[in-house]
């Protein structure tokens, strides 16, 4: 039996960069496509808990089934995982998404979010971005770079409770250096709200911001994109700061409040 | 002039949880609450991005301004912080939430997500969560806890980018032994879904699942929590898992594609 691949993406089941995931991922065994309906970025690791979620068979063909889902991705691999896979799947994947999910963005990303949904049940995960938000944005650029992780995630595997989150620059093919093992940049988002008057005179508050990241280290991704590098950096599903563990002795958090 | 605090949660503006949490912190400042305006669990690190968020003074007291707003807690963190607060807040709260966010919960916890957000944007932040659901749960058992982690970590500070995530087991008080710092437990979520039929015939899902956390060791959340401490997680808004950076050559990714 070929090995299953479920794919799922935060701009929906129909959106550009999945295509290209899934063509590649066909290389490598049966596609299941489990998605959103449309666009659903900035969902994160969110769930849906106040109403149920349906999925519909969008098409089926040979090696290549899609469904369509309106939850959250989170509720796409779940759902995917445990409710459509008619076998277990060998990996999960996410993307191509249609922008960064480098640095900090991995926080609001809900390309990720399917990602360490799927990490943290125990699976081999990776999520994929292009840095290019563009409707007409060229995704086969990304096709050699998919391929590859695909297929070294596959034969390999990866370490426990870790997950892969691959951003490709927005760069001609022949531009990209290759692969970079990262780290996340540190970066922030400045001057993050828009302030407008509604025709009432009530004021509303659009999320926008700048995204700062000032002279991002060599080893972030960040420097690697910025240097025409494809950024890989391992993501945990275990957010302990374990370093910390021992640090935190120093602020005297413990003394036995019943002692 | 007296900390400023800013005080957030997933629960709603009105919870008892956010009373107890913003009464204990008026000891040790100025509170501003910047909060959802009814329950938003499960929304984990999600912002609004498709339609504007809107913010609404509630109450004006001395020492005590209360807003609602029609974002997630991701959102009421950035708005509260960048918009409502009328100076830098000295730290940022979360809480105290009905029901756990311990272990692999913390991804999915819209208290947990404001907590991250404000920890990237460069504050010392803490999640307080109480495994109680009950409407009627006696929130007065966290105030001892509230008041040391609020007192050490605005003395003391926190590491860079990492935040704490602190969970108070459901005892009476003079059951809690004291204060654990922990890791996250291990642990997933099984049996995911509720597959009912609508009137129609069509299947629609109600995400639910059983916690399955079997035998956590010592020295995690969820061993801490089931022994009668209260479990303090250092956590961290940086998913990088930094031990893979070196195991991931072995997988040999970077073989430059171009080269």
């Amino acid at each position: 039996m070929r090995p299953l691949i479920l794919i799922t993406n935060d701009d929906g089941y129909a959106a550009k960069g999945l295509q290209t995931l899934s063509k590649v991922a066909q290389e490598f065994g049966d596609v299941l496509v489990v998605a959103p309906e449309g666009n659903s970025s900035g969902m994160g690791l969110s769930i849906t808990t106040k109403r149920p979620v349906r999925v519909w068979q969008i098409s089926e063909a040979e090696g290549l089934s899609v469904y369509s889902c309106d939850g959250t991705p989170v509720d796409c691999a779940k759902l995917g995982i445990e409710q459509v896979a008619p076998r277990r799947p060998d990996i999960v994947l996410s993307g191509i998404n249609h922008g960064s999910n480098s640095s900090i963005n991995v926080m609001y990303s809900g390309t990720m979010g399917a990602v360490l949904e799927a990490t943290a049940m125990g699976f081999n995960a990776v999520g994929f971005s292009l840095l290019n938000h563009s409707p007409e944005a060229d995704f086969s650029v990304c096709e050699p770079y998919v391929r590859r992780v695909v297929e070294r995630v596959m034969e390999k595997g990866l370490p426990e409770l870790v997950a892969l989150n691959v951003n490709i620059p927005r760069l001609p093919a022949d531009e990209i250096k290759g692969i970079r093992i990262c780290h996340e940049a540190k970066a922030q988002w400045l001057d993050c709200f828009q302030k407008r008057i509604d025709p009432r005179g009530i004021p509303y508050y659009w999320l926008t911001g700048k995204f700062s990241c000032p002279e991002p280290p060599e080893g972030s991704d960040e420097w690697a994109l910025a240097n025409g590098y494809v950024s890989v950096v391992p993501t945990s599903c275990d957010f302990t700061h374990y370093d910390s563990i021992d640090k935190l002795a120093d602020i005297e958090l413990c003394e036995c409040l019943n002692a």
